[in-house]
């Protein structure tokens, strides 16, 4: 059996809503980026939307258990969700505790959920290429919804502000970073901030955070909201939806959600550029090159290091 | 007075030892990398090394009351300290509470200690580039120790192992992502386990990273110790210093700091080749280009990315 003949009956059965081809295709595109192309030519003529939630908070503030919430309410209202977890911490990656792999088997056993982890590093062409291309993916499957759960934010090497549409930023009671927060440009992220496991507290946290959104500007006209959940019992997540629903009509009212598509895509377009790019230059500057080049820095002297690539790349033309 | 005649008057001022040429330079190489070279040549007769530890640990263990800490010890054995924070919550960075600035003011002023911290994002060139390149300004200034704070560990832009000589994991007490320490592959990276804060107890954390570190294997024959510390009250410090220069040690007789600084500076020679590939893309395909081709991925289809990529790239040739 050909490649090729394996991937148009993967997408043959990909169309048919097989979970299975979903899984394939995915990572193909994942661990061999050169496929995607391949991959993608199949969906020329398909058009469907997905609405991208991106969910981010610190590790153990409950990103997992929401983004089981929020789908439970989701498959309720007969919606498709894909999630992609990009969290080494989470349980769907397979990190955290039994209690939370527990909750997720739950709903990755429904017909209508799929949910894919994705390392935090190692991925040919870049973690933000991989997030991509499998939500693309979602997308063409006939996803009505996508949950990028994603921990930390400034520090990670994957953004999910260029890729979703509505950014939920979780926080816990007492977590003793909410005086980071300003610092770490978390204020500014944020389409709606939920502060989660109620049941400990965080009226004060939920008061700071809503008075430090006071003082931002919004050139788009939506305040980020602020409530408290408690995702265990499901407390506040019927809130939680309400507020998405507002944040994805208030986008489509003003607009903007025109822009988030164009972030989105230019971004997609800067990453496969330099992936293009990265995989000529490999070509043309390979591992025994870098190993050779590495020896004669040292050699050398290390501040030469600017002399000896510059002169590297004086070799190479880049014509149009 | 042209820009020429500057970079040569800093320098003379920076070769002389004048800190205010060293932050000035700093300044330079990190928001015009473009002007790295230009400095970076006057270098070239220079050949002293410095050892590099990498400090990492999550928001609130107290990285800069332990650099702090050691700094204080090293400046007394007469050596010279260059500090470079990528941790947003930290004092050095300008975040966290007053009493660890008070702390870091007093050692910033020492004539021997040069302190730069650099934000999480927005560094033309990425994060990586811009520390490598404050890494290499310390050295040729002649710092005979550089310490590289940085937060948490797998998921961060800019990733200390391919850098630092030591690396010393930094944990507390009762901090609860202990369990989680192995998924996120920080077991794998440190050289020195610190369970830092004994004050408030942190035995049994201690024990149990021994004993997960009994399970793996070494290459080097390195088997990482964990200590106890209260940075603090520099309770356990002499003792972490020591193992830094047994480290120090292990790594010259099994010449692994020969793989170690390969390491470093193949990163660097990557890091350097992606910014340039970076530099000639955008003369290629320059914003308003992104903006058009971004205008007809979305009129298209967005599936269609691949292909219209795949047809810019059809437009330039690469030679050698």
């Amino acid at each position: 059996m050909s490649k090729k003949y394996d991937i148009d009956n993967l997408v043959e059965r990909f169309n048919q809503g097989d979970k299975f081809a979903l899984a394939r295709l995915i990572s193909l595109v994942e661990n061999e980026p050169e496929k995607a192309p391949e991959v993608f030519k199949h969906f020329h003529n398909k058009h469907h939307n997905s609405y991208i939630i991106g969910l981010t908070g610190s590790p153990g503030v409950g990103k997992s258990t929401i983004t089981n919430a929020i789908t439970k309410r989701l498959l309720k209202e007969g919606k498709k969700v894909g999630i992609i977890s990009v969290d080494p911490s989470s349980p769907f990656s397979g990190g955290a505790f039994l209690g939370d792999r527990v909750r997720m088997t739950e709903i990755s056993l429904d017909p209508n959920v799929f949910i894919r982890s994705l390392g935090s590093r190692g991925y040919r062409g870049g973690l933000s290429r991989a997030v991509l291309d499998v939500s693309l993916l979602y997308e063409a499957y006939g996803m009505d919804v996508i949950i990028i759960e994603t921990v930390g934010v400034g520090q990670s090497e994957f953004e999910i502000y260029n890729l979703a549409y509505t950014i939920i930023v979780l926080m816990v009671p007492g977590y003793g970073d909410q005086i980071q927060m300003e610092k770490a440009g978390i204020l500014e992220i944020g389409d709606i901030y939920v502060v989660n496991k109620k049941d400990l507290g965080g009226d004060d946290v939920a008061a700071q955070v809503d008075l430090m959104l006071d003082d931002a500007c919004y050139e788009t006209g939506w305040r980020p909201p602020v409530l408290m959940t408690n995702a265990i019992t499901a407390e506040g997540i019927d809130e939680l939806i309400e507020y998405i629903n507002d944040h994805e009509e208030h986008l489509k009212l003003s607009e903007s959600i025109n822009e988030k598509k164009k972030e989105r895509f230019a971004y997609k377009l800067k990453e496969l550029i330099s992936f293009k790019i990265e995989t000529i230059l490999k070509t043309i500057i390979t591992e025994d090159e870098v190993e050779r080049i590495t020896k004669e820095i040292i050699a050398k002297g290390k501040f030469k290091i600017y002399d000896i690539v510059f002169n590297i790349f004086n070799e190479i033309n880049f014509n149009i």
